[in-house]
């Protein structure tokens, strides 16, 4: 298979196709990226890398962090950590609290906010400079020291954060967080804002398509047990409310941001990353998601 | 009617029933106070006074602070409060912040927490020292400078807020809460936190009972139709998830916290105050309940 | 208190407000009624009758044939009724199915359909000709036999009944229904299609307003008690999702129906029926609601 | 990879596990199987056939039989057959009714019972014979004339329908179901009494691993997209509330039923089908998730 042909052809036929979109608007500094903004980044478990597109400028993670938070506490904690969330979908778009509140504060998976929260908490009480930890995780993954936060997104997200404050107050109430609300919050969101370039998220995600193993360095940072599973609540929870959607058409475990990026996995062989800032009604980048139905497409080639 | 004949009436016979309950005690104040304690106090329209029992020892009015607040703030804002929260029965034990979300953060009534949260909001946005105008609207209903905040209690339940939280960060982020969550959190423990005997309470309320006007000083503080909406509310929100109950056993509006205090009136005639602090398994006194039942059952009058 | 001239300014100046609302459109038979109709009946305690308007005219008694089916259950059953639904509000508007399923088939109150459908299969359980019997028990309280079901309207409900009966499969999920459902659904129907004018209906509406005695023929039917306990949840669920408005706005226990009817007393005093067909967003008579929340206004007395 | 040695060591080591589960009691047709019988099948694209245990035997296939009407109806209609329904994870075990009224009667995906209902729905509209022809359809993939329905089980579940019935109405409520609710349970009954035995199902379901392909007779019955959607569908939404844990632990594409069995794809390699009828407290068979979970593990290889 050659790669850069086909995401070249990918590329071509996702810009013929006018799709739009809307960029996240719920704090100001996200809506000032450039809708027109689009990148696709293909990295092989043999380290080959292919570009097309805006794939060298840097865009905001988002939930795109959450994938790395769950490796680092997964790779501590073992399957210790399913005693304070869950693996299964939420299926509910509409009444997140909702759930919460029935289930006794025990969040369906690691990838809903809720979940992810958790994942933080625990980080939390595993060191004293989480924010860092999480950056020099990212960096070992792409061999650069110039991965960052965006400190005005950060800070942004924390004065518009009630949401998630009400989702953490209402797990503590549970018992099932430990770290105060606004530290956890702040952790959180700094998170959220690390941003990285198409390229480099590619080559940090290849950990999720080569068996926990970091091809820059050597280190077996999760087993292969751990990797699959990984993937597998990727498939099932990845993609908010259109997870289904998402195995449906595109048919590999991945996972996507508010920032307009999709990362996603075909295990044993490569990993990809697609950016493009214009949201489909369900939060998930429409070109991005269009690009990675092409590809599988074209590739005839999924996990299933 | 022989109104001291009534109240013995009723005393002795739910005392012979032996109904225990069991104490508050989501916080270690609550929990200390003697289950045995049981008063009925009666002050009728004309000011005549009828006590049984332990009426004249301070209680928590946690959740019957209420509707006092709610009366201070429906007599400054009018019908215009109504466009920040709702006169419906909840009829949701399990799911408080389910239905909050699903309504877009606009809470059923003002006596579910959510909804006392928007009242406690709306107050603290007319003045600097919202408690003390809290305590100085009751002092006048009672007559006495002798009615005060515990203090112990306040920070205990400040302490135990994360639910209260919870909700008021949700409705935050739908902008129905204006105040700091911290500062409202602080002043609504501080309004649960009032205590007061049984004929002390039994005096204030009478407020509603006597179409809004303060016996003792002359005051028209309701109008005569704010008064009976009041009531109206009493009468289908008023219990917790046992409005209907309430209405089905006893017939009167009225309004029950978890320091085992029930108020209720009967418009035109009186206010009753019943204070035993053994809660049924809905949270409202469980010798209240049956006090109350009997008192109408005897008279052979309720609203109904 | 001159009621007649009470009657008559509440009908023009409802008049005068020019409400319309919407006829109910859920089967062809109902909506083919004049929206401009009209009509207020009152008859007191003492047997005096006022009237204004279109009074003399039969429309369709829909859900307020469900306070006398629940008085005739009530009256054979007693308390040992409250084993199969409940007597609170059931604040859900949306979702119905939801709340049953939640709560293990057990209604929550007797006037939403679920909770009518169990009172008419206990009906059921106590008599072979049950629709006969419903009939025979109005006309005693209204002393005519010109008292009818509109075949039309209950074969056109029976055949847009998917959603009553999927309510009724559930609850016979759960063991809380005992009829075959197609016949259940038969006589629920039929009830439903009851047709009777706004005088007539205030009448029979009467063993509400006075303690359970029929005023014509000297039965008691009810007990004072079961009276009171029938009116405390009209009060609290007789309005669909605008009981507390309903409570809030006017103050009297009642039941409305989609048929345009309101029927509502003021226990000891008189019973009153307002009909005009337009309802609104809540599927409550516009008119009715608003002819009623003038009356107690006027009338400076309420329940509360 | 030798696939006999690898069925044997997992069946020895399920077997050693002395995994019990529940028989499922709803109906006592399926309650009198022998909790003990223990099979494993994997039939591979290239026609090769391993078993151990008890793989002869006739299970009912009961939920295994979606996929199949699903794989009928969807080569028919094509992608036309989602506006009907939809490909995302329900994530509700506690209110399939409640999910399903307030997405107004449009199943979450085809495999809950209201998704399988509108499946069977549009298969009856296609032919006056749908019971033969999903009999047909199996057996043309199984090669035998041997596969046919359990009488007594299907009379038994049409007798303990009301929760079937009550989806089926709701969704009729909202003209999402054409046929007569009696004729379409009794189809959607008998096609769950179809009993087959372990080997036969690994060859039908073979059809899922084999891009579509009838390995028997080469019929192409799906397309290569069509199949790989449907196991995208089986690995989000195939396992009730379990369909994440399955996808973390085994990894496979697949679809349970209470009747004890478990079938799932490798896609491109095998299916394989385990069947033993104790369930753990999911409905899912408690020895054959186990089983799958060590046949990935020991094989290395699942789809992620």
């Amino acid at each position: 298979m050659n790669y850069q042909q086909l995401i070249n052809e990918v590329y071509s036929e996702v810009q013929s196709l006018q799709l739009e979109g809307i960029v996240a608007n719920y704090i100001p500094e996200l809506s000032n990226v450039d809708i027109h903004k689009f990148g696709i980044s293909l990295v092989t478990t043999h380290g080959e890398v292919y570009c097309i597109g805006d794939t060298q400028e840097k865009f905001s993670l988002q939930s795109i962090s959450k994938p790395f938070t769950l490796a680092m506490v997964f790779a501590s904690e073992g399957e210790a950590l399913w005693k304070r969330l869950g693996v299964e979908p939420s299926g509910n778009p509409f009444n997140s609290l909702a759930q919460l509140e029935y289930e006794n504060g025990i969040p369906r998976n690691p990838f809903i906010n809720a979940g992810a929260l958790v994942i933080t908490d625990i980080l939390r009480s595993k060191t004293n400079t989480p924010v860092e930890d999480i950056l020099l995780f990212i960096k070992k993954l792409t061999n650069t020291d110039n991965i960052s936060i965006n400190q005005k997104i950060a800070l942004s997200e924390m004065a518009h954060s009630n949401r998630n404050k009400a989702l953490a107050h209402l797990m503590k109430s549970f018992g099932n967080i430990n770290s105060s609300i606004d530290e956890l919050i702040e952790t959180y969101c700094y998170q959220c804002a690390i941003e990285m370039a198409c390229t480099e998220l590619a080559q940090a995600f290849l950990l999720f398509a080569n068996h926990g193993h970091n091809r820059l360095n050597g280190d077996q940072l999760l087993t292969i047990s751990q990797t699959k599973r990984i993937n597998a609540i990727m498939q099932t929870c990845g993609f908010y409310d259109e997870a289904g959607e998402f195995a449906y058409t595109v048919g590999l475990p991945g996972k996507s941001g508010v920032g307009g990026g999709i990362a996603a996995v075909l295990p044993g062989e490569f990993s990809v990353v697609v950016w493009s800032p214009g949201l489909n009604s369900k939060g998930n980048s429409a070109k991005g998601m269009k690009a990675l139905e092409l590809l599988t497409t074209k590739l005839g080639h999924s996990v299933f």
